[in-house]
């Protein structure tokens, strides 16, 4: 956002008067992290999700995204699409740091976005029998957090073994999650991506096959739930030529990392524009930008814009 | 504590005037759920924990024990040992449901303790590199959940393999704990215990190296921190007596669950009565005790008090 304000001021300093108009978007809920689905704000605008569905969305606490929204003075009966809004954007840019390795294998300060890895979540629900860790014999158990880290090794070997997949437990929530109680359900929650959408769908299958097998060896019994999914998106090869364009310099590069701009390419013109990170980790306190890279990806977005907004001067 | 009101009502109701005072004591925190010690309560009165450490215990949303005695109205200078309490009790009884088989087995409805299995808690930290969940190939990982998973594996084939001995995994947390996002650290409760108390040590150092092992294989780091350990606590023999002498139909039966009598049996004659647990099953909704339990239960420490207080009539 601080870059996308900094291009904006610097074709306003150059003395550039557009020919045709420019918003500045934020998407709220990106990472998915308060309501579970990635992209929710972009989904929303699109249609991605159904108002029903995104309304009854609860976070941790329980609080529904509807009760959330009208807590924010919002109307949550206005929850939805955006056709019009939609119709009224002629091209879709987004710049943002890289979340991978690619400019640093490069030697580039910044890329042209190709496509995004197709990826999705979903949540396997482990049940078992809670009960008292210190009066329950070990031959006793039917316990789901046993069956969970079979599960959560098994993830990690059925991903490890395609080449190109990534599958990833993040997040885990044992219930009750007291330290003296033998869990009586475990949430996993499964992030796996492939740029061939078919191969992903392969590897959730094998992982949910393989958990059947784990929870029955542990007395358990396990549910797997898609929470979201997006396909391998490609941007608009038009404009990807158009940028490449007036930024010759720059390299093309796909990405492993989800964002708003894969959501809006499925309804119009979507393009991106990549910083390096020096670390090449990413969700992390590691991942940052150089001032020196900030700026050459603030000037990327300036040209980029001044080509796509013409100039009336 | 609904059934010791009840034995007093009957011991009022049959026109008892006790030779004896008799109090009612209600300890918070027996499970350390919220600060996560067990018998918290318990052990600031006997000073089994020091009112420093006491008061520098943090909840899960890290208010501290002081800061939230402050909040109800007490004075977190006075947290710690009531020497002069503890000495004007010359008995400590308990009323407790078993949380075990025990008394299934014996097709009794309430037995007289014995003893409590030596248990503790410890923590295992594991650090990985969080990174992104998108972006990060499976062989560039150093992901502390796929070692997390493997540990609590680990602990179960650890205690599996010790007769009598019982470890437990019913907590873990991943930091930052996101769907998309290779966490960068995850912490592990582990609860262990076993009848000798050098054994339960032996399990723990045992599950400390297998963690050892399995983080560095995983290019991770495990630490293990001890957050409590209470030794084997045997109830006292003579005040035992006196009950089988009382109740001559009880049983005698030992516990693996932790309880405030426990930690007061280092300082005071204590003794504890089982109540009939239908299922077996604890902490879990399907512990209970039925209505004629219950009565029997009442019965058992309203003729138990009754012959430890005396009668001046």
């Amino acid at each position: 956002m601080a870059s996308a304000l900094a291009a904006v001021d610097r074709l306003t300093a150059t003395g550039v008067q557009p020919a045709r108009p420019l918003g500045l978007a934020v998407f709220p809920e990106e990472e998915g992290s308060r309501f579970g689905i990635a992209c929710l704000g972009s989904r929303l605008l699109t249609g991605d999700i159904s108002p029903e569905r995104a309304a009854a969305l609860t976070d941790p606490d329980g609080v529904t995204f509807a009760e959330a929204a009208a807590r924010q003075g919002l109307d949550p009966h206005h929850i939805g699409p955006d056709r019009q809004a939609l119709d009224r954007i002629g091209v879709f840019l987004e710049l943002h740091v890289e979340q991978g390795r690619g400019l640093i294998d490069l030697h580039r300060p910044v890329a042209i976005g190709t496509s995004i890895l197709g990826h999705g979540r979903w949540r396997l629900t482990v049940t078992g029998q809670g009960n008292h860790a210190g009066t329950t014999l070990m031959t006793d158990r039917q316990d789901p957090m046993v069956a969970a880290g079979a599960m959560i090794t098994a993830v990690r070997d059925v991903a490890a073994a395609v080449p190109d997949a990534r599958a990833t437990v993040g997040r885990l929530q044992p219930v009750p999650g007291g330290t003296n109680v033998i869990a009586s359900t475990v949430h996993i929650w499964l992030d796996a991506r492939h740029p061939d959408d078919a191969v992903t769908a392969d590897v959730v299958r094998a992982i949910h096959e393989r958990a059947r097998d784990i929870a029955a060896a542990e007395g358990c019994t396990v549910e797997l739930v898609e929470e979201s999914l997006s396909p391998t998106a490609h941007f608009d090869t038009a404009l990807r030529d158009r940028l490449s364009g007036v930024l010759p310099e720059a390299p093309l590069l796909a990405t492993g990392a989800g964002h708003d701009a894969g959501v809006l390419s499925g309804h119009l013109p979507t393009g991106m524009l990549f910083v390096l990170n020096p670390t090449g980790v990413s969700h992390s306190p590691s991942e940052h930008v150089e001032d020196l890279d900030a700026g050459a990806g603030t000037d990327a977005l300036a040209d980029a814009l001044h080509d796509l907004l013409g100039d009336r001067t």
